[in-house]
């Protein structure tokens, strides 16, 4: 799957996944009018809006993009309709030969994250028969319980020739308050990096690994000392655009290939009609925006990138 | 709800809590067989098998025991349908007046953590009306993102009388990994222990906080330390039983009014009919062979505080 990822990137020469985030108050009120009239003002009502909503933007983006990033707790929080909305998305991508990144952001120990893992990236076995639960592409996971918690999801993705992204570095304002963090000089997420660029070694594609980093594109310093720290290792970077992080900045996160990392858009993309500079195409055609937002996008790290 | 889990905490006299984690492989044949008879060998029959063993063990120990902790992974590995017997489980838990701890350590940023809280422990907004997504009264928490991840947790808790438990060191062979790793000579678990001792401030009930703590059975030294430095936040102590945490272990993740901690069994519990001190009670009966591991629990505990 990383393969996968890699010849689809350099294809499209779109370094890029599109962030599928969709908060109620991105809808646009024709999507939310209709799924309430046929559903009400429920957490159906909610799911049948975001749904929707994700649809329009991946029908009018697929073949621009190498993969989607879905945020789960987007849908979690309209609980089991929410939930179902999620899988038909991860489904509706996987139709249209998208890669998909479930952003999960799951944890445990043992055989508690064997079941995430299972349930995400593998298949559940029940009785004589398997069954993929959700069936994403990547996972990103969380590293803070060690590798008791990370080896279960490697030994699923080994099986299934799928990955996972470990956060490292966070792009949050308070990401530092534990993760920079100095261990004799050296500072927590440097020790996490290494630590992924070593789970990485048992689950390698061509060139890069099935296990990447999460590094956050609004800490482009820190970002050009992990590259080289992992220089295997695919990173997701998230932060760009809405949250401050700028093409220019993401530079050093690539290697000298031109490979390497995976820049997250998502309110900035699936939300840009709401932004002045694409308010022409208007609120009911707002898929059009986020069409021009995703070329836009690639022009601009392209740009940054050939300088 | 920290008031109401305190409240029965005293009056069943039973610190702990029994940890709904359901695998296949715990039910026993004749549940399994049912289930498979009315849903085949599906997502849906497995659903349906742990649900109904669930419902057993709750009936068989309820009047018993203050709060039980269901562990999400365990039902997201059988997708949407594993999430409705989650749901379902919650549910009947409130039904029965327990405290409801859903072991589900999300984390994230902003936002994002928002729709985790919302989802959970909160309240959803859809149009003019709101729903409850999952509805559990805690819910644990993962720090790495550090306060941006924490806080809308915190915010949501409040307006709804419901918390929390911060990982702080987890029970399993590798946390230590980053956990313990040194900070100015200060273990880094000590510094998330410090954080949430400041979170919880936020948000108190009588005597201790919403905001509480995960702290491993496994590492009694480190118990020692964390109740000082936070005395005012309850730890959820998971690795009492089958992980090797001991009751003796466990004397000094307690305050001396006998509060402070609930320690967390699950596979001792629900999969009791399956050790030799129980098998008496026969796979058939297993929910007697839960019941009196509940009781013998609770001595287990009691005799060791009393020493």
């Amino acid at each position: 799957m990383i393969n996968k990822l890699i010849d689809k990137i350099t294809n499209l020469q779109a370094p890029i996944v599109v962030g599928l985030d969709p908060m109620l108050a991105y809808v646009p009120e024709h999507i939310k009018k209709a799924a309430f009239e046929e559903y009400g003002e429920t957490l159906e009502g909610a799911a049948e809006a975001i749904w929707q909503f994700n649809k329009k933007i991946v029908d009018a983006t697929c073949d621009l993009i190498p993969a989607v990033k879905p945020q789960i707790a987007m849908y979690e929080q309209f609980g089991i309709p929410g939930l179902v909305a999620f899988k038909k998305t991860v489904d509706y991508c996987k139709e249209k030969d998208l890669v998909i990144i479930g952003d999960i952001k799951r944890g445990d120990i043992g055989s508690t994250s064997t079941a995430y893992a299972v349930g995400h990236v593998g298949k559940v076995q029940v009785g004589a028969n398997s069954f993929y639960g959700f069936d994403e592409d990547f996972v990103t996971v969380n590293p803070y319980l060690g590798t008791d918690g990370v080896k279960p999801f490697i030994d699923v993705c080994k099986e299934e020739n799928k990955g996972i992204f470990v956060l490292v570095k966070t792009s949050n304002p308070s990401s530092g308050e534990f993760q920079d963090q100095l261990v004799d000089g050296t500072p927590l997420y440097e020790l996490v990096g290494k630590k992924v660029a070593e789970w990485g070694e048992q689950h390698m594609g061509k060139g890069y690994s099935y296990v990447g980093a999460v590094v956050g594109a609004t800490y482009p310093e820190m970002g050009k000392v992990l590259r080289k720290i992992m220089p295997n290792t695919y990173i997701l970077v998230p932060g760009y655009g809405a949250q401050g992080g700028k093409a220019k900045d993401l530079v050093h996160y690539f290697n000298k290939d031109g490979l390497g990392a995976i820049v997250n858009s998502s309110r900035g993309i699936i939300a840009a009609y709401k932004q002045e500079a694409y308010a022409k195409f208007t609120p009911e055609h707002f898929e059009e925006a986020s069409r021009q937002a995703v070329i836009d996008m690639i022009e601009d790290i392209k740009g940054a990138l050939s300088e």
